[in-house]
């Protein structure tokens, strides 16, 4: 964290903190009725579903504000909350975010981390409606609750035999990311020059900095009249989120290696490392990109949609959750995702 | 925290962990369509207003596991929530709980938590829809966020002149609940038995350690017809919440403080410990009773509501907020509540 004006949290009061971070957020939405300051907010939703997911992100296990600057870790702890939601085949609406900051967090750190939250929340349409904020021992802690709404909610369940496996995006792009800026953490502790070290790699860095959700998926399968059969975001592996799909729906799949959207910069900095970069692409995590099924005869119109890959297709149960490798061998897929519990 | 049976969290995993504390949360409430196991539950309300609010409590910070048994914390981190939803004149339907836990915790350690949540939620009708859990460098961490519905919500800002202010149960015992259990706890950690200590003190513990939310207030409201003008909870203190009131409405106030509503154990406890009574009262905190204004013309209905108090009333803004003191002084109200910031 650098250092400039330092405002202490204690002279502003819990109160007065509130208003300073949460001043600049003015509602957008009409389902948001009253947003801070009060004891709850009020929202009202009219005849559409009410999505609700929750994240609880904690300094030294979730983010290292070693190299993670607090408006990216702001922007980031949005994002991954509006992932969700459009993984549900929903739209994100409001926020709730709470906050628990040690002594060493001044008023404009917070502004910085807030000014990160504002930011996703302005480009993806969502309303800051209310929080909680407190001291703690040791470290940042935030939990941030979001709150959508869906027309046709999509869950993880409802995947059919012969569905296509659809992704968007390209996958392990933010696992190299997290490596290099580990990797150089580590450079730089030991005392070496680490300037320019990320030329050519920006792409890596930004995918695991400044994730983005795929809002403009769900529109787009709006737009072609698209429910999909089953839908899950990529927040702990292809392999790992494709097991969820196909547990909850008792079925099996087969995708194939060579269909897995992979960017360059990942391939190369897989080379570079030594890594094996199919692994990075079915385990990495951190992608936020959306992982879900389609009937069949949807096959022209979801293959039309730019950044969707078809990597494959669900089977009978019976068969099993495998990946056929570019040499035609046969594998099982596994769960070896990122658990902070193992 | 005492040790019987130790199963590791790491030995279930994320998901194993997930299920085990959740599976004995059936859904209740016909506004929740689908509870935890997606990417985000999922909830109808109609065309009920939706209120949401949220609490982050830390370790070290809001609660000493030293002693406060698990259960009942995970009883208490509920019941401050729903009581946020009751002070805007609506019932609790929902709630995602998201905890961070260090590796001291196991397993065991955490049914006990839930166990303690999953009662609040049976008594009080309140369905589990989600959450997330996660490890934590140290101590325990817990958010929960809360919905609500509400078909009149109240808000702060809408006191009127000559309006009763009225306030539910008694205060000041949860404050001394707390100064005994800490002065316990001195007295233990320098070797002293502790044992029978809080004979004749059981309802001042009862109020720290487990408080209940005023759901039969919102009820009697309802059935005899009364919207408040305005209500809060009093978790801060009497002093800070009736000046939240009286600043989001732009009004003053007079409470008298032999109206104050005081347990004989408090009056007996502040005595002993040679504490200033009303001042316990005013701004001891986590009373979790409704503080609330209606026009001068219910007072008979408001009245004929058991444990419901007439402690003073609205005035024009000009008057400043007051209490007038039993001897015919008048003082001002200051907001000395409970702070974590500070």
């Amino acid at each position: 964290m650098e250092q400039g004006n330092v405002t202490k949290i204690s002279s502003l009061g819990e109160f007065g903190l509130i208003k300073r971070l949460t001043e600049s957020f003015p509602l957008k939405n009409d389902s948001s009725i009253k947003g801070v300051g009060d004891d709850a907010a009020v929202l009202k939703y009219d005849s559409e579903n009410i999505l609700v997911t929750t994240d609880l992100l904690l300094e030294g296990i979730h983010f290292d504000l070693t190299y993670v600057p607090l408006k990216h870790l702001g922007y980031k702890s949005a994002i991954v909350n509006f992932s969700d939601i459009y993984a549900m085949n929903g739209m994100p609406r409001q926020i709730v975010v709470s906050i628990g900051v040690s002594a060493r967090f001044s008023v404009e750190h917070l502004e910085e981390l807030y000014s990160g939250i504002r930011l996703a929340c302005d480009i993806y349409g969502v309303d800051l409606v209310g929080g909680d904020t407190s001291a703690s021992m040791t470290g940042l802690a935030i939990s941030i609750t979001c709150l959508g709404s869906a027309v046709n909610p999509v869950y993880r369940n409802g995947a059919k035999e012969n569905d296509l496996i659809c992704v968007s995006g390209d996958l392990g792009a933010a696992y190299m990311g997290l490596q290099l800026l580990e990797r150089e953490k580590k450079l730089f502790e030991e005392g070496h020059d680490t300037r320019n070290e990320f030329s050519g790699k920006e792409y890596l860095i930004e995918r695991q900095l400044k994730p983005e959700a795929r809002k403009d998926v769900v529109e787009a399968l709006a737009q072609k009249g698209i429910v999909p059969t089953s839908m899950i975001d990529i927040s702990d592996g292809l392999s790992s989120e494709l097991l969820h799909i196909c547990t909850q729906s008792n079925k099996g799949c087969r995708i194939y290696e060579d269909k897995i959207p992979i960017d360059y910069q990942t391939a190369m900095q897989a080379e570079q490392f030594n890594m094996s970069l199919i692994t990075a692409a079915l385990n990495g995590g951190e992608d936020y990109e959306l992982l879900f099924t389609v009937p069949l005869g949807k096959h022209d119109l979801v293959e039309a949609i730019p950044g969707i890959k078809i990597i494959g297709h669900i089977t009978d149960e019976s068969l099993g959750q495998a990946m056929i490798t570019r040499d035609g061998n046969e594998i099982q897929l596994q769960a070896q995702g990122w658990n902070s519990l193992k």
